[in-house]
């Protein structure tokens, strides 16, 4: 087991920061640095002699341990933090027999693994909310520059009439700013202390249990909860239901530009990288990598949310299996959600977009697409109801004939007494029917946080 | 199918009030109530005659209808929009023909299905608060009363420490009213409403899309989006997380509970009504009812919450299979949810405490559960190390001998010689040695909205 | 609540005969049948008088109680199978007061509620193999007709190589056959009996316990496990992940046939019942209304499935909450199942081809798609690597220049010294470059149970 | 990376063999052992030349390759299939140049990965067939051992009726011997080859496609499948399934277990290794370890399984997502499913059982738990209704006067007359009334598979 101990997919999957900061290495340095705060924390407020934490602070850097010795211990001791205190109480007996007596004074197993845990995935989350900041850029500006290119609007995979690019860009950008204010009121619920001792009720400290605990707080900058949360698990299952809603989000815009970038659609691609996603003996084919990524994790990462609820219900003052399955799990979820969100945030960062063939691919039902707008222009001279019997009569004819309806429309004398030549083309312009398309990406990008 | 169409298990598992709320019924009322209000939305900013509201709003009561036939149809049109929308149009022709014209103008199905949805939630949600702050207010009782009640605190279910009963309740309180924020934090974003037209753009409502969808918020007292989120799920979907994490909680609070009324354990038990959870062959017995019924949610709700997450990549404009994959799981979901939070107020607001049997069970290990309170108290006497040794000599006799610790310890000089009986009898009081316990209790109580 | 308390979606997402057979009216009935059968064999073997289950039998027919009333009891009764049985020896006590006193004689709840639960899924699943036989016949059909018609095989969603249809088609069939076989491996351990009593032991009946058990078995056609599995629940499960690995092969077909589907590929429709799927304002849409079914319940089943192996570690010798989640679970995955088997039974069996527009298909990548073949049958007369970078070369060019790989293979002197007019041709016919994939078609056909 | 890359909770969660059979390193081997049998299959089928195999065999080995650079190159290609593929050629070409033009012929990247996944979980899914077989074994013996121990019956996690030990032993080996008989049945399907090409239709092998293949399987002792399978993953999918099941009856073990386990019941115990599960500061306490590992695998299992159904429905020829989703959710549910296994094996072989903590826990309920039995006795004296009177009358009494309901009986004339007090100390033997559960027992272990 190296330092990052990650694993063969990781490059493809998560993120060179995220899985640094959710490495078992990390892991060992939360409940080190947890370890270290807490002598200082204890010394501040007289629990522990002033002179221990120098020497504990010292010992407290995951770079001085055997992480294999110690992932072996586990087996017996059901926790890393037990052979970890163990580990480090020899090392700082080394240096200070007797500070080595108040390491880890009044803490449980679970306090270093939890306060740990919270300061990767603080370093984590700031990751994921400045890819997803960038993200947001990247569909911003998209959004911007295609607010009037018309692309087939499809519904149930099928054409429906056609929107912009835009507006479809400023849809996958309006989640992405919610997912950003959820992310804000996530925080102060999560970046929390745990400090409880053995049962929770900080009997080992006495009277000054919540002296310590804020002491601790503050020197790790984090929040002081109003009592311990080891069994009470909604703070970091919360933390994985924001990340599945975060995947499922991005999985939309996955789903979305790999339709768009098939073969038979060609209207959006993944950027290529030298050799990204190309194939030797298929020169045609650019596979959507980063879509395939993306598209597993939201896949994946629903589970692994229910995995975490699952696992809330936990026993009286320690769960017995519940806590045990957040271990592996949330960090492979915050992997996950952290790589989904910088490959998005590269992909439409660097889409190519093809709005000629978006443009083309409007006419892929010779007009049809445009027969609701039509009939709506034509209802206005002739009525509604004997314009949807005339247009409808015309779609047949032209499905029939395999000709355009605009072609067919013009050979109608109901029409063109009508509509001219101009007026009928004007009816077929897609961008003369999206509605207010324009104007929903206006009010997405004014609401955009910048 | 009635008017409810609830299922056998109804009663168990939900409320009436959410049973109802999320019926099939209330589904048609809900896709009612947005014809009847887009209607008038219409006619206020004279997109269609001022006229035809009344006819259409007068038809637009779930009770006209016929749900089998409705049901029936929907094998064919792929959802019970479609159906809707040609028998309310059919009701409206008899009464006005004119209106009858301008039912569901501009809408799709998804609109009204959408926003109906959001209605029912709206109603759902308000009862579960209720519930909540039910719940809210029993643990609060709960917990003053008991704050200084002894208990044995139980991690991997083993005997740890002495904590005390109204701490334990805090720890469930404290999460209670985490979600009660989450709530307020998630309205804004849910209770929005849908209008897009068939492809989201409002193509139909030429340039007066967004004075009709404001018009039907404020008549609906909904908030207006950016833009529709047809296949951007995130809003129902963070419902479904939001609902995942309170049933955690509540399937936590079930768990502990049953765990105490084990007959092996006997500390605190579901309120009994007449005659429930009683067999009549086995006259000891009082089942767990309202906790089996907690629980089976708290094992449920997660994989529900999973499918919600897992149908959120929808395609394009509309999903295909995402979208419909919401339909029945998320009133499943709810209602769970709904039923688990008036099951555990019901269990919370009668527990019946047995305090004296908390006590005794204290005794379980003979001492041993104070050791750690005792060779505390011994080390500042006679040092830590030499407490240590001492008290582990001690413990290792009282179990061999099945003797009680504080009995070994009072025969032992070196113990004797620096605590006399007095002071031996205080150490084992099992509220010596719960810490800060009941100042958490204070914190909690005093952190929580009334 | 009426005799099949369906709902409302029921129609689109399961089939009648499995939504009956799983209907709380039906879990009535099967909860019967097992009193009615009990009755039988006690009699039969001399537990309980010979008279007794003539009145016994005549009042367990589901048709004659009150479900409601017997839904609301629940509440406090915690299963159906105690009011059940109170309200049937009510009823039989009318008729025979002394057969009244043998009613449920030595069972418990849950040997009620099991044995029911097995009858109603040896229903449901005769359904379900009846239209995976329907939908096995159905592909074997469409696999030979189509053995020998090209279509784009499609990697990563973009084209790859010519494949034929009927290898595709042969692919579904194959994991179809397997399923079936899943099936006859399944039901001997599924379709068994439940008895046990209080606690599993038997020990109401005496020493006569496994004769009452071997007669009703035999009475129901039902197997006798070696003991009851109150709380192994393996066997249901079972049948929870066998459906869920036929509904993601389900998924699987629907998922193709819906991206044939797409207005951008064309290639293969669902059929198109009477105004099934269509769309009144755009009538070129024909909506893949099988295709969302299908594709939701392979969201959904995974999580349910998900659920029901949650739900495996149930408590002692009985479950507390374990048990609970299986109620509307199980009967909720088979309903989709048995959906989703109908429908795809329906969509191949009605499916339309388009031949030509696969054939036309192929020709979208002008011609790259048949570049690995060219180049395999060039590197025969010129080399491997000079074949490669010529054809490399060529398709560059191609690519570059928007012709066909044929024209501008055509200009090159070094092919054309290999290759005349006609064998290029041959060589860009797409039949030419599909492997075994015939061959395929055969072996699975040969393979496939009549 | 190193060799294994195991995570730091492998020694709790998993075991060293599956670990190792399912590490990143492994992986690689198994898509290197599928080369090298494929080129020795060609060489044997005559399709590249009989030299050709021998260097390529050579450079199949692991350790010769750089896991590190492997893994940086997923990031652009997408799989580790290509690096590999490259990587092993330029090692080939070092010893063999013309050899090196022949590797991985005619394969796509799946091919190796699948055919190498396979053998992964031939050698795992060994390691877990062997600890089931152990584990069925320790269960054997336990239940013969404890047929006769009575042992309190608990429902609803209440006192229900007397069973013994060895019955409810011989409910977990029921299942357990069930999951062997699905793995014989799981194998056949599992264990072949995938071989197909680009596109599954082996152009590239011409008409020697199948040739290839059963060469292949033949030289890696796997069946030949009648077609590839890249996209019908059931085969791979019922893997997940089966593991599924057997880790939801391994948490049901130790669940129940970690119940008897609880301080306040005491009847059974983990095996205490050195130091395992102990406690430095509560001496009292020993920790359920293993039960909170494989409780941990039983809430973690049910949703990869769940991952590895939602990625079924896998696109066309080679799925976007859905494959990419199994690859790292296959091996973490197959080690902790083989962890589970090998925990529970040790639990059970070394299963410290309290028969005297048993038979005291049965008097906790002061002889209430045995009044269903002194019922039957009575009543078949005096009738069973007034019996029933009687005893309930009793049972009133002696929970108000909190004296033991033999106690109650033996003041009641109307008992004593028919009972004397011998009689009645019979009737409060719990052996007297656990009915045919030694005969369970019996009829389990004549079944298990030795």
């Amino acid at each position: 087991m190296t330092a990052t101990a990650t694993g063969l997919f990781d490059p493809l999957f998560s993120t060179g920061a995220a899985a640094a900061a959710l490495s078992d290495r990390a892991r060992l340095q939360g409940m080190l640095d947890f370890e270290a705060a807490l002598a200082r924390a204890e010394a501040a407020v007289g629990v522990i002699p002033a002179a221990a934490p120098a020497a504990i602070t010292a010992a407290c850097d995951a770079g001085l341990y055997d992480l294999a010795a110690l992932s072996a211990a586990i087996a017996n001791t059901g926790n890393p933090a037990i052979p970890m205190v163990k580990q480090l109480t020899a090392r700082v007996a080394k240096a200070d027999p007797e500070a080595a007596r108040f390491v880890h004074w009044g803490a449980t197993s679970q306090d270093a693994m939890d306060t740990g845990l919270v300061l990767q995935l603080r370093q984590a989350l700031g990751g994921i909310e400045a890819d997803l900041s960038r993200l947001s850029a990247a569909l911003a500006k998209l959004a911007a520059v295609h607010r009037d290119t018309p692309v087939v609007g499809r519904t149930w995979l099928q054409h429906a009439l056609p929107v912009t690019f835009g507006m479809k860009v400023a849809s996958w950008l309006d989640a992405v700013e919610r997912h950003r204010a959820r992310f804000d009121e996530l925080k102060p619920r999560l970046f929390v202390v745990q400090l409880g001792g053995a049962a929770g009720s900080l009997a080992s400290l006495g009277d000054r249990g919540f002296d310590v605990a804020r002491a601790l707080a503050d020197d790790l900058k984090l929040g002081l909860p109003d009592m311990p949360w080891h069994t009470a698990r909604d703070r970091v299952a919360e933390c994985a239901t924001m990340l599945g809603l975060m995947t499922g989000s991005l999985g939309k815009i996955a789903r979305d530009v790999s339709l768009m970038m098939q073969t038979d659609v060609g209207e959006a691609f993944e950027p290529a990288g030298a050799g990204r996603g190309g194939s030797s003996t298929m020169p045609h084919k650019r596979n959507p990598v980063s879509g395939a990524a993306v598209l597993s994790a939201a896949i994946r990462v629903p589970h692994l949310v229910g995995t975490i609820l699952s696992a809330m219900p936990q026993d009286h003052e320690r769960g017995l299996g519940g806590w045990h399955a957040e271990w592996e799990t949330l960090p492979a979820l915050v992997r996950l959600a952290a790589g989904a969100t910088a490959q998005m945030a590269d992909v439409c960062a660097g889409l190519e977009v093809d709005a000629a063939r978006m443009r083309s691919n409007l006419d892929e039902t010779r007009g049809l697409i445009m027969a609701e707008g039509v009939m709506m222009a034509l209802g206005a001279k002739i009525g509604r109801l004997a314009a949807h019997d005339l247009i409808e009569d015309a779609c047949h004819r032209a499905v029939a004939e395999q000709r355009h309806l605009r072609d067919v429309l013009g050979e109608e004398a109901k029409v063109t007494a009508h509509l001219d030549a101009a007026a009928l083309d004007r009816l077929f312009d897609p961008l003369g029917y999206v509605g207010v398309a324009p104007a929903m990406v206006d009010r997405v990008l004014a609401a955009r946080r910048k």
